[in-house]
């Protein structure tokens, strides 16, 4: 980031292909960069043409603009307290061809202006450093560029707030934060879902991605896992990806909730 | 159960065998009667010679017993609140020969002798039915036959207050509680572990096996699955269970939490 916090020097951003190419986005080298995790979240989401889309906490747009690569006509919106990652997003979208509304503001005091909409999915990928394990991030400026510090609760409730009714919040979280997470929902969601993402079959899960409805009234449902990689252990060099999440990454293929469930 | 509500008469016993024969139990023929689920849940517990075990909601004791049959030189304790299978969870100790001392008494207003005592191990199978579901009980005798009716947080408070530091919690429950159960265990147990019971691979979970430790400091973990059926659908007549779940209920196996994973 520049000396003054306002934004990126050229030279300070990658340029790099998602989805097969089907999108590009310039990201900080340094500080939070997209890995699948977002690229997974927008899979997941059953967003149709027309719906109404915000993703809270969208950093340079990786998740919403693979959303919108994947489902055209839909109507995107994006929320990011960085300023300077908001302007990534705005970039990025202008370069993608994909139209998005970027706003800056930290999701806790949303602009009037969206606090009078409603949307059909909202996403969240937050960061994963928890507040009582900031002492292990590496080094600050990267903590700094993961930056959000409300706690799950607060992604939470802003989100569940600007959800149209049966509208739907898909978040994706490292698996240790799923009972924190599952408690922010209750409540305020219903027909909550969880999908684990494993990474290897018969691993405990490393990701989860997570799902409510406003108004659900379905039972918790905890699907079979996703398996992330094919085989055992890492054997080959360079990806070894299951088809699936290959199609994910490579196609833009849709991820299922229970795609695992016969 | 009796006209008295005081205890069953003989002709309402049926006499059952467990653990391939290891422990035979008498249980009402109608009325709350043990499946596998009491058995996967004392399969699952790491107890070891010596320790302290207490069994929150026992009913006729299959859980408390199969544990006792699995590790020898166990101190077990059960507690029923209901007095007709508490006198059978005392008969089918003494029948099965294996130690076990009964209190016939609500969770939620233990007996002071059981007040003054910790346990290193606690289990518990709740009953299934949630307030919410009571009008889908199909008749009034077998609901009051599990007949429990304090929520999921009243169980783990009684059982995190009776733990030793370091003792462990573990419940049996249906998946779609588990939101329930988690939010219950959060801030009195540390170290929570879900181990999802799938009824074929690939299957959502229908069970799911919870653990949480007094004073626990390690971060939740969702393990793998395990499966408790061969084959993707049922074939065969009779049972088709897998091998791992064949030997926990006809050999007394251990069933490790994390077993699946690799």
């Amino acid at each position: 980031m520049t000396a003054d916090g306002l934004g990126f020097a050229e030279a300070e951003l990658s340029h790099d292909a998602f989805l097969g190419g089907r999108i590009t986005l310039y990201q900080p080298k340094s500080g939070y960069r997209a890995g699948i995790d977002p690229i997974l979240l927008a899979a997941s989401v059953p967003a149709r043409r027309g719906e109404r889309v915000l993703d809270l906490g969208c950093g340079a747009g990786p998740a919403l603009l693979a959303l919108g690569a994947r489902v055209p006509g839909l109507s995107l919106t994006g929320l990011e307290r960085q300023a300077a990652y908001a302007d990534l997003a705005v970039r990025n979208a202008a370069a993608t061809g994909i139209a998005a509304r970027i706003f800056a503001a930290d999701l806790r005091e949303m602009p009037a202006e969206l606090r009078a909409e409603s949307f059909d999915h909202i996403i969240a990928n937050p960061p994963y450093f928890q507040a009582a394990d900031r002492t292990a991030a590496r080094d600050a400026g990267r903590e700094a560029g993961r930056g959000e510090e409300a706690p799950l609760a607060d992604w939470v409730r802003a989100g569940s707030k600007r959800l149209a009714p049966a509208g739907r919040l898909t978040m994706i979280v490292r698996a240790e934060r799923l009972p924190e997470l599952l408690d922010a929902m209750q409540g305020l969601l219903g027909s909550l879902e969880v999908q684990p993402l494993a990474p290897r079959s018969g691993r405990a899960a490393r990701l989860v991605l997570v799902r409510g409805r406003k108004g659900g009234r379905a039972e918790f449902r905890l699907h079979a896992p996703i398996v992330l990689h094919e085989g055992s252990r890492h054997v080959r060099d360079g990806e070894d990806y299951a088809p699936r999440i290959r199609a994910v990454l490579r196609e833009a293929a849709a991820l299922h909730f229970g795609a695992s469930d016969q």
